[in-house]
């Protein structure tokens, strides 16, 4: 564990107050816009704006300089614990995520469906972004097809999208390795990799995924737009100390995608149900208000300002923000103790990827000092009381503002 | 190797992308000209200020707070190796860079020559700066005097005016420890120290250092200005992960002084041949352009903003400052995808003396943020929005703005 979570973990008590941390996915961006301005400044935000006039900015870069994190990494910086030391494959934590249970030994390993062309050639690495109902159909069609390969039962299971999860069981006391390359290219243009292991004990596992792949291209023939499958982010199963253990919180994941409860969850917060479709907002807001009695700290997960930069769409990006500036009246109207507003790394439109770039970030407590930065955006959090810190020094710096944490030393 | 290097490590992939690193030596300085401003601040630099506009500026501390970095800990810091893990001694870094082989076991030394008065007390720590002419006659004096000392091989070489390295060559097998005190006062007025072991492996070491005084002495007796001889720096042969393993780049060096030239064949660079004398920049920008096909990574080293802040000479720094101005578009019209201005540590003209004051960073690339900073000065660049910075941020920094580092988990 590292030191200051070690240290945090000793000086933590309960008390009445209550933290919402609200998580942009990848709200950072660049300047790209008509007046050369990013997407947060671009947007229309006179709520944010207000805000952040009588709140405490600054900038957290999450793993660290120069290093663009996955989205697993950067919550998990968000949550306090230190990526680099703290590694958990995608697979897992999308496995986990869907109420699937990891026993020793498994491996989880996370899949895109993929447009293939001519000669295998990936054509499209999201197939087009099926709907959530042609990808349910296509699992049911690979379960149908690939029950087990050489003994070895497969599961696989409907995530969101392009987006799907395979689970290799291990038989009792066998222990499937996973270290192993992509499958996924990364690129258009070019045909799958093979899967290699990287240690003995995962050559199995490396056989079994190209396998998959043989097979489940075999299985989608007939298909026009979802016809093969690209693997990246195989995981074992992971230990984390709890939450509650570090914290002292009763916590709750308010998300609907699921690697975002399966990371929640492996971090031991319960995982609140809500309403509705993809980001499904509306949902959100309601699960908080129903179950804010019940819990010490919520993690609030707002997905699409992530996926439109990753599409490079700026203007769908920038409504995205505003489309979280007008439900942003409702947290506060929850008058939490402490509200932070930050995001788990940056996806400027310009590079339509995740970015090494730090997130700006909002905190408003009662014991804030005065500051300069006058809005929520990149440039004006750079000015802020907060400075640019590590991921890892937001929940403390929380947990701090709500008064839940004794003095260190006598 | 510290994880952020290590990480990095994983992450590194081969891009056509070019990156220009242009050390300006000492750079950052303190208030003291007419107008209380520092050296850079007085400095004419329309071709500075005009690139700092377009770019992101920030401040670095090489080392840690409050530490005064050599020119070794402070390069090794620039090329993202931890100086307070990585420590090479200043004389491996001087005998490497006049292509002197070390084998294991052998301790190389940095030397100045020194004025001593009478009762050999230090009149001046460099010997009046001694033309390159007269410190070869003198290391031939030595080389005459003392070719052994005991049995073991003494080699003495010539670096440029004051300094000069020397060489114990270990007998077969025999390791020559390198844990000793500096015989250097680093003050006049006082007679040079006795060399000390601090471990048992490195007091012969200290034996053939102290003897190597006496006799070098007795030689020069007849000089006037330089007859003594003073050491700091002891080194054996360090090891480093290459630049070319970490960070998947063709390297070049361009630089005039050979400890600069060493230390960046010590991590791997190739060390380009540089016409002219001295700081010779028109002979670097030469070099520079002749082989900028050939690199992914330029090395470019500026001397004389170090040499005339040493000699506590504000005006002559500016114009060294502006000198560098002059050529800067030289450099730019190379369009180089990603550049950075850096010092190695600050060498403010009121102390005379390296120092422990951040060094102003610049990076231009595609992917900068906007930035209030307007000039390249240690003032602006405190505005600037890459913050306060560790020097070992800066290669992952440059990489991920060349698009040369892949996204850190999923």
């Amino acid at each position: 564990m590292s030191d200051l979570l070690e240290t945090v973990r000793g000086l933590s008590k309960k008390t009445d107050s209550k933290i919402l941390m609200v998580v942009l996915d990848g709200v950072g961006g660049l300047p790209m816009g008509v007046n050369g301005e990013t997407e947060l400044a671009t947007a229309k935000t006179p709520n944010l704006d207000a805000l952040a006039a009588g709140s405490q900015l600054g900038l957290v870069e999450l793993v660290g300089a120069g290093i663009t994190p996955g989205s697993g990494p950067g919550h998990l910086s968000l949550f306090g614990y230190d990526p680099l030391k703290f590694v958990v494959g995608r697979g897992a934590l999308s496995a986990v995520g869907i109420g699937v249970k990891l026993n020793a030994g498994d491996v989880a390993v996370r899949g895109n469906f993929a447009t293939l062309g001519e000669g295998r050639v990936v054509q499209d690495r999201r197939a087009g972004r099926p709907s959530d109902e042609k990808n349910a159909e296509i699992v049911a069609k690979l379960r149908a097809a690939i029950p087990e390969i050489d003994g070895t039962p497969v599961e696989i299971y409907t995530e969101s999208e392009h987006r799907f999860v395979v689970v290799f069981r291990a038989a009792g006391g066998e222990v499937l390795g996973a270290q192993i390359s992509d499958v996924d290219p990364q690129a258009t243009g070019v045909v799958p990799m093979t899967a290699a292991a990287h240690d003995a004990a995962s050559e199995k596992t490396a056989g079994l995924v190209n396998a998959f792949v043989t097979r489940a291209e075999q299985a989608l023939a007939g298909e026009t737009q979802v016809n093969g499958v690209l693997f990246r982010g195989y995981s074992d199963v992971p230990h984390f100390p709890s939450f509650a253990d570090v914290y002292q919180l009763r916590s709750a994941c308010i998300a609907s995608y699921p690697m975002y409860k399966g990371l929640a969850s492996l971090v031991g917060m319960d995982v609140l149900p809500v309403e509705g479709h993809e980001d499904a907002l509306d949902g959100k807001v309601a699960a908080l208000k129903e179950n804010w009695d019940a819990y010490d700290f919520f993690y609030f997960h707002v997905k699409k300002t992530d996926s439109t930069g990753e599409d490079g769409d700026f203007a769908a990006k920038v409504k995205k923000i505003e489309l979280f500036d007008a439900l942003l009246p409702e947290l506060l109207a929850l008058n939490p103790d402490v509200l932070a507003i930050v995001g788990d790394h940056s996806t400027p439109s310009k590079l339509a990827s995740h970015s090494w770039h730090p997130v700006p970030l909002l905190i408003r407590s009662e014991y804030g000092r005065k500051d300069a930065a006058q809005r929520y955006t990149e440039e004006e959090a750079g000015r802020g009381s907060l400075g640019l810190r590590r991921g890892t020094d937001l929940m403390p710096l929380l947990m701090a503002n709500a008064l839940k944490l004794n003095k260190y030393g006598a």
